[in-house]
């Protein structure tokens, strides 16, 4: 039940980060529909993929409905969106951090040793995002600035911490989502990033 | 037998349009091959990997065969198919029919509910286009413009029709064909599409 | 423990051959680390996942762990890297051999066929560079120039015909290795290539 609210809240904000990234890109309702599910289930269906199961949404229709939800609701509240702009990264960031523990979760009840089960964490949380850039004819966004795979990984990290000094399950998973929304919020506000890549002069 | 032919004639009609949009982008003959293998094996190959099915080309040589068929075959007669050139949308409209009919027949033998049939068989006859876009580096098409993907699921919806009206497995795959291949050129025909997505000013 | 071996170098060879390219394109580190790893494992996972065993580096972390140190000596020796520069080829052309030897090896171990190890072995050799310039916002080098799929596919019909007249495994394998490296290197410096493809005028 917990970890459904989380599934579902996370579908919504990834959802609509993609609809706000497809706006104004030539795209029909279809394509912007299509952006936003990708961002949204992109990620958990490379995990299931990688782990060797059924993509989730195959089993249950109630991700590609709440995207669809979410698309009849960015179509009615588009001045308000509109507005929220500023927060395009608020919805991302709540996303990756219930994303990130949800895939944690999942690949734990798989039986994968914990570094994977770090890496699946990341992998739900970042994929979807990567996906839509790439379907945007875009570099991808994860690649160039701030922090946001590294707050999905110091979650993961925080989760196994958690789980070590013997809290529930329930608290590390409310604990490990917070790590991450908040580590991507305070570096998006104080502007930290890793320094740029460049090998050659 | 029915299956097979639409299956190697869709391969050869998708490969031809992998081809043609491959065409004059300073690709040598065999990145065109891979791109017209890629649109005509692509869509096929995501249902089986999302279904967890081994890839139907790797058990059956007969799809990559054909389209270095159809690689030879735009070679040797490039000059009729340039002027085939406005009927570049018959070929995808062809292969998008077809496709969509392999693609829920094989996820019905799956024992896949009724609406992952009709997401399979959309996939089956559009992610192998959005791969081909991909590898060009655009924004892919499926996304901007005309009734493609919808053309599909409509074939998927009149398909479950059929069935429940009692019609034989083989007048239900021609008619759905044929209503995701009317539906296609009637859209192209009339400039019928789906309006822009735009949430922002 | 040989197949051990080229796979560790083979990985090292093509992170730094992602890193290069990652170079200088507004990317941070992780970003940087992330192409590396993708030019360096993706071409085995999409092995993986089409034949459908779990992708070999979620069974073992030394990979993952290859690819870090290889960003940590292209930052520490990034002078020496840059002097480098002409022999870009080099690394990617090693990659590809080895990596095409260890893809037809385990396709044979899954009781494939001859011709799926075959494309197996260039999957494996070819698709790392292919999703890194994806990727990079490119439309991938693979089939724009140079002989290089190429390569791979004459390796594995050297590596069968090797079986065939009765050499041993490890002697199969060095061969065709070469086979592939040398291929590639006369390709470059001899400006072999294949023609264009243009079916329009």
């Amino acid at each position: 039940m917990f970890t459904l609210i989380l599934e579902l809240l996370g579908t919504f904000a990834f959802a609509v980060s993609g609809f706000r990234l497809a706006s104004g890109k030539q795209m029909d309702w279809f394509g912007a529909y299509i952006i936003g599910l990708v961002t949204a289930i992109g990620g958990g269906t490379t995990r299931d993929i990688l782990i060797g199961l059924t993509p989730f949404w195959m089993i249950d229709a109630k991700y590609v409905l709440v995207t669809a939800v979410a698309l009849v609701v960015s179509l009615v509240f588009r001045e308000r969106i509109t507005r929220l702009g500023k927060a395009i990264f608020l919805f991302d960031s709540i996303g990756l951090g219930l994303f990130t523990v949800v895939g944690i979760s999942i690949s734990l009840d798989a039986g994968l040793p914990i570094w994977v089960c770090i890496v699946m964490g990341t992998i739900t949380g970042s994929v979807g995002g990567v996906v839509r850039d790439i379907l945007l004819n875009e570099v991808p966004l994860l690649f160039r600035k701030d922090i946001y795979a590294l707050a999905s990984i110091a979650g993961g990290l925080v989760y196994f911490g958690c789980l070590l000094i013997g809290l529930p399950v329930d608290v590390t998973a409310i604990v490990a989502s917070l790590t991450v929304i908040t580590l991507r919020l305070i570096a998006v506000k104080y502007h930290i990033h890793l320094p740029q890549f460049n090998i050659e002069k």
